[in-house]
């Protein structure tokens, strides 16, 4: 079937649009019409050729829309439901990572929403900007009735990607968490810690976030360029989610961990420099690790979290035809805290 | 009381006897004449003041002894038993830590066995190089009937040191477990892993260990210097407990982590050069982390562990009088694995 989407042609080309195709429905497929699309840093990677791509790329992988129809053997969606998708679209569904419901990890590489190829008809994937997509039942999510369509978005990626290490090291009731860095991943990390019961901390290097922060849910904000306040905090979190997406020293948040405590980096994939010491972490049993979205099974288990909570992302709406400023919005940081594309406005 | 023990007068002196004055019992203390005294690289590194040491120093934490005398609030120990010192005499008891059974990182600092000062008195601590020691019940160990006591030494620092990570990494049957370097910690970490019922793999860089590692229980050696056997266990381990001493590059052996898999040091606690990379932390959810031996309620389980699968350490027995020499074999890894001085020489 002929989609209109947005592309972008090459790199660092501005994103204009683009007719393509997508596959016709396979028995196990759901055609689902986007009707908003949240914009993640990875997309802007994409298109800057950061990381390996190829070329026209359609980004976007915070899908929320309506379903127009399903193949023979759906039988947990119908049309008119209101669907997510998030980063992948298919996986080997046979390697220990997907056996085990960890579909992000799959050891023969998950097939992502978008710059990946089809496992069974080798097309490339095209992401959310875009009027439809056709996806496999296992990787489409429901959106739980009562939860804002368009601030849901951004739970796609931004949500799950701090949720799973949440989950993952156990967040509970009264646990200590911080969270480095106020942004995209940052707000909805504050957002999911508060609603899982912990007493959460916002560690910035800008003093004017507080007030913000404290809406979101912080109940202490840390200026990491502040000693005082780094040392006061000594010693005290069981989990820190750091959500920097460029390198940056991760030894002072160390010291900041509690014995047996991890620091889980969601947003860098680089060489930690300067280099972590080993010290710190032999001597209370702490951990340096990384987490990277979630899988299928627990992604729903987040959606449907924040159905019951009332937890969404806090977003500013905007038409395609905006996209390339926001992008460059976005690099100033000048967005609280996601841009979501009201995809109607592909029809404008 | 007067006892006599071995001792560095100064940074880099070689150790000579040496009378030094204990403490008189309190109501909770037992009185412990000491039989064997395994030789940890700790002592070498006290000895040479690499750490932070108050000379004269006495030292010795792998310690296996007799009960001679108890306060009168000592109900578990009774003269005659056979008993275990290990690397702590005391904690603050009321931390977080020490209130988790964690003495180990008690956050007000355990008092070591030896180079400490006692948290009541005020006195320095003397190790295990000695006659007898005087411990509080709270951190003193019951041997297993049936295990060899000359053998069980060092079971109470490198055999604990290795067993913590295991146990809180969750190790059964069945998990895929590989050991960095064959030397005192990892030839224990082998046995107990093995003995937990773990598949082990260990990594060394000398062709010569093979036998001697299989021997010890490894069901796999992985050359660590040929490129093809490190791929040949890519994304294999659940756990690597990384026992080597000095700096190494830990990025290879993060590539043989499996999906939520962590790499332990135990035995290094400087800065990590070449830096750690963040991408395959991030990618599949691995872990940098450390560990330093073990609680004393851990201790006694690692303990009764032993006895009940006959797993004690490989030592070589020496004289009291041929410490100096041990240290200088010990720094060319001349010891298969540990040295344990019989402390009856001391009267000679």
């Amino acid at each position: 079937m002929k989609i209109l989407g947005y592309a972008a042609k090459a790199s660092k080309a501005p994103l204009e649009p683009y007719r393509f195709e997508r596959r016709e429905p396979r028995s196990d497929d759901v055609v689902i019409e986007i009707l908003y699309c949240g914009v993640c840093h990875s997309d802007l990677h994409h298109v800057n050729g950061d990381w390996s791509t190829n070329y026209p790329v359609v980004p976007g992988h915070e899908i929320i829309g309506r379903v127009t129809s399903v193949g023979k053997d759906v039988k947990k969606f119908k049309v008119g439901d209101h669907v997510g998708v998030g980063c992948m679209v298919d996986s080997c569904q046979h390697c220990n990572s997907c056996k085990h419901d960890l579909e992000q990890y799959c050891e023969n590489g998950a097939t992502l929403t978008y710059n990946s190829l089809d496992r069974h008809d080798h097309m490339p994937t095209f992401g959310g900007y875009s009027e439809k997509i056709v996806v496999s039942d296992k990787f489409v999510l429901h959106i739980p009735d009562g939860l804002d369509l368009k601030s849901a978005a951004p739970l796609l990626c931004a949500g799950i990607t701090t949720w799973s290490p949440l989950r993952h090291w156990n967040v509970k009731k009264g646990s200590n968490v911080a969270v480095v860095g106020l942004g995209g991943l940052g707000h909805m990390a504050i957002k999911l810690a508060k609603g899982l019961g912990a007493h959460v901390t916002l560690f910035t290097r800008s003093p004017g976030k507080e007030a913000d922060a404290r809406r979101l849910g912080a109940d202490e904000i840390v200026l990491s360029t502040d000693p005082a306040q780094m040392k006061a905090v000594k010693n005290k979190f069981e989990l820190i989610v750091d959500t920097v997406p460029y390198n940056h020293d991760v030894n002072p948040y160390i010291s900041t961990l509690a014995t047996s405590g991890t620091i889980v980096l969601v947003g860098y994939l680089g060489e930690l420099t300067p280099t972590v010491n080993g010290g710190p972490l032999v001597t209370a049993r702490k951990a340096v690790a990384g987490s990277m979205i979630g899988g299928i099974k627990e992604t729903q288990e987040m959606l449907d979290f924040c159905g019951k909570h009332g937890i969404t992302s806090d977003v500013e709406m905007i038409n395609i035809q905006d996209i390339n400023t926001a992008y460059k919005r976005m690099l100033k940081s000048d967005v609280k805290y996601r841009f979501v594309i009201d995809m109607a406005s592909l029809k404008k």
